[in-house]
């Protein structure tokens, strides 16, 4: 959990946290929860959910817990999410709420960066939440033996000043009654990921929004977990001049 | 695309076509685009979109063109949607759709079969599209050099009936504008699935409904690409006494 330490390895060569991969550098799926802290949903606007709210992610999407977080060319709206993250152990369909730890190989943070535009523009979060390289993973996994994920406090800052702050307890949906949900449509398989959901105090809520830009450094911290720490960093000019550009097609016609 | 032909393994083993697995055993992910044909997007009462609708399936929802079909044991609303699926064969980022063909390996027929109240109980589509086993797939990968798809019947008959019948030119979204879209956010990989929508005519829009039962018979067909055909059957028994019931709790709290 000390994200200084150096670490070493196999061949004896040493090797810096800044060249850590993801904890799970390609996972099957990255199963996650919207709207899963009742703060959050209603600063968004949303109606607090009475169903799991729910996307995926694909294994693109996933960089290492220092790695640089790339803001996409083609977002003018680009935004943090702190989350707990779950990696599944011990695969399984239909795994009861009440068995449900028992399929946990351990914990990550993560870091759900989002693409505000691209997530509003229609009704389904997906492109939003899939541009490559958006989903900081790590720092290492944390088993269920060193931590009881029911109540831990997790706080997202960018360049140092607090943004969320809330605990793992105010979740809507608990980390043993997701994995039960989303075992009812899909067999969960080892190295599967689940996304928790993001609190209150993101960036697109507040008054002035908050974007992330270019040399920001976003860390999020989960008490007994870790903290991931990304910069910032523009993409290359690719793709500027684009057909799909959320904030000027939206409200016209395919 | 004559499915009823005998084929021969490298060691001379013939097997027959209710043995073929999918084109594509296990995508990346499969791409899929919603409400991308205007009268489809009308029968479910939604608007007809003026931002691309997209979903991610999955690589555990594929199945092949003849294998059965299992009707989730949480759905009671189990629908088809008969779809023109693209295989990626060379991949990239922001592929503009002049240049968008040349990224197709071929073409694929597909039934993007949904749990409709699974789809309905939130925002988000992702549970009604990710049951494993949902997505037939096949019969076989027929090359562009083979077909232009750009005007192609699609048809979808149940039992024999045609409830689907519509051309490919009517999509909203082009196929190359399609994998410009999806590129935009994510570099295509080779193995990679779109799937491009559904036309007007699916079980959950009709007076009275349709909804597919064991025994039903689905067969979706894309002119010069061949057709899938499967046999609905219901789940053992698994999962019937189950917290996640999306027509009992979706009105209720979590």
């Amino acid at each position: 959990m000390e994200a200084a330490r150096r670490l070493e390895d196999l061949d004896g060569r040493e090797y810096g946290p800044e060249q850590l991969g993801p904890a799970v550098p390609t996972p099957g799926r990255v199963l996650c929860l919207g709207l899963n802290y009742r703060e959050h949903a209603i600063e968004g606007g949303r109606n607090v959910p009475t169903w799991p709210e729910s996307f995926l992610r694909g294994p693109a999407t996933v960089i290492g817990p220092y790695a640089d977080l790339v803001r996409p060319a083609l977002t003018q709206r680009f935004d943090y999410e702190g989350e707990l993250g779950v990696v599944i152990g011990q695969g399984g369909r239909y795994i009861p709420a009440e068995k449900a730890l028992a399929a946990v190989a351990g914990y990550v943070v993560l870091n759900d960066a989002s693409a505000r535009d691209w997530q509003r523009a229609g009704t389904q979060w997906t492109g939003g939440k899939n541009f490559d390289g958006t989903l900081p993973m790590g720092p290492e996994l944390v088993t269920t033996e060193e931590v009881d994920v029911s109540d831990l406090e997790l706080t997202t800052r960018v360049n140092g000043e607090v943004m969320q702050s809330a605990r793992t307890s105010q979740m809507i949906v608990s980390v043993p009654a997701t994995i039960e949900f989303f075992s009812s449509f899909t067999r969960l398989c080892p190295g599967d990921v689940l996304a928790t959901g993001t609190p209150g105090g993101v960036g697109f809520a507040r008054q002035p929004p908050v974007w992330l830009e270019p040399g920001d450094v976003v860390e999020v911290s989960v008490e007994s977990v870790g903290t991931i720490r990304n910069r910032v960093v523009a993409e290359d000019g690719n793709g500027r001049e684009w057909r799909w550009n959320p904030l000027a097609t939206a409200t016209g016609s395919l």
